[in-house]
């Protein structure tokens, strides 16, 4: 079999510009810039278009979902401009009272590849996800693009290990998983113990390496490339419940032994890498995992609990 | 709920002392010494009573497993004797032509807390392994001991996040893993491409990682302390097939977030450490990944390849 070209691809890791206006139009500029580079593949993060409202629970941002269908002919329009397979991330608006949290992927043509609804939906102090968002219903699909199959995936669903096997029993390529994760500030006000205790740099430190280490084993587990692409910067929270978050930034990709291929900081960064897919899928001939899966003891796995 | 002490864990890492008498006369040792030092769960490597016989398929290495009902009896007796939990990895016969790579975990009076057979066998150059052990049939069920609930898997098991999962799902405390893995030697007359190409000190420090990866992957998506056991040391192959395998050690230990509490060399070495059960599944309440699995679209993970 002929051997498809390395392919280049950009994550952009960035912060909220104040505004969807300001916020969309810088990052179109980077996706140009990236295309100008030779990017075949662009990642943003996760809900890219907006600040990260789930700090609170508030009807109000129910409207950001209302333009669904004109942020997918935006995106649409930047993909074929550029000629690059974009992966977006938004907040879609499926009926008044239903909403999710849909990445949509567009060929390079501006075609859509394919979508995907956030299947595990968290719901923890500053990210209550589950009053905005319904959880997927389309279930762990590879889309194929004009590069490869990908297994996209957002967020939360980077701790489960069920939807990267999934998504790799169904043939992906690469798992990718935009991302909105960061460290919890105390309110100015008052102390708050879970914030104070999560923020000492031992703690972040072990959730930031948790993060990273989470998704390397999914990346072994499965002989996959990994790209995961983070919101970075600090975002208020506007009820004061919370002191806001400081997003954690470390954008990264692993090979498909786990082995990191490139990591940003904790600032605002386009990460540029090169992938052989075809090279790195290799591995599973040494490593085949997949021969020895006891599918026929696995049965618990669909259980709540089997205790 | 009144919290449990904390426990103090003996991992024993050794090399092949060139005989069974020799071998399970030292590790007696040490398990002695072990006791002394306080330790009340005691953790032996994959086949601790023998060299790596694997290495090779050879019908003569079955005559190993004939002293299975004599090999419990002897561990028995040492369980009881130094008061310790402790987790053997024994060659079971159970019938002439039906052999199981069998963990047998013994309570500190020396009953028999439970069995595990190994589930998933690999079958690699230097690692013959389906030659010698049918797949085990018991399931992955935790064993319940005075010192907690116990998810004993083996080895090749490690790659598998499926099995870390179930043991989870079943109240698994800790998960337990003895194994017995290294880099392949080539032979000394000849050069042989696999081996050639997975010495390099790359692609040995890639290995070693990826084994450490994937591990701690199930730590953190379980939330769940995690104590893996490696054989040490140089062992030939007799066959003279392959120039043998250098058995990596850095047994190590995992907190319920990833976090490394422990790792051994590439030496002899028992590891002593104290995990506080109690505290580290409290991690759960914060990271609540069991909370929000998707029990409805995991279906596929069922079959042996979806696409």
């Amino acid at each position: 079999m002929r051997k498809r070209p390395a392919l280049n691809v950009a994550l952009i890791q960035e912060s909220f510009k104040g505004s969807k206006d300001k916020t969309i139009r810088v990052t179109k500029e980077k996706i140009a810039k990236a295309s100008k580079k030779g990017a075949k593949l662009v990642v943003l993060q996760e809900l890219h278009q907006s600040e990260y409202f789930c700090q609170c629970e508030d009807t109000k941002y129910f409207d950001y979902a209302s333009s669904f269908e004109d942020d997918i002919r935006y995106w649409s329009e930047v993909a074929k401009e550029y000629e690059v397979v974009l992966v977006t991330s938004l907040f879609e608006q499926r009926a008044i009272g239903l909403y999710h949290n849909t990445a949509v992927i567009f060929d390079s043509d501006g075609s859509i590849a394919g979508k995907y609804r956030k299947m595990h939906i968290p719901d923890d102090p500053g990210f209550y996800e589950k009053f905005y968002f319904t959880e997927g219903d389309l279930g762990f699909e590879p889309v194929d693009t004009s590069v490869g199959r990908l297994g996209v995936l957002i967020c939360w669903d980077q701790w489960y290990p069920e939807a990267a096997r999934v998504m790799a029993l169904k043939g992906a390529e690469i798992l990718i998983y935009p991302t909105a994760i960061g460290y919890l500030e105390s309110p100015k006000d008052r102390r708050d113990e879970l914030c104070e205790k999560e923020n000492s740099p031992k703690e972040r430190k072990k959730m930031l390496d948790a993060w990273i280490g989470v998704q390397r084993g999914h990346a072994i587990a499965n002989g996959i490339p990994l790209l995961s692409v983070n919101r970075v910067g600090f975002e208020a929270d506007k009820s004061g419940q919370i002191g806001g978050i400081n997003f954690w930034g470390h954008s990264f990709a692993l090979g498909s032994q786990g082995e990191l291929l490139a990591m940003a900081n904790e600032v605002e960064e386009v990460l540029y890498l090169t992938l052989d897919l075809d090279t790195l899928l290799e591995v599973r001939k040494i490593w085949p995992f997949l021969r020895d899966r006891r599918i026929d003891s696995y049965g618990e796995l669909l259980l709540r609990y089997a205790k």
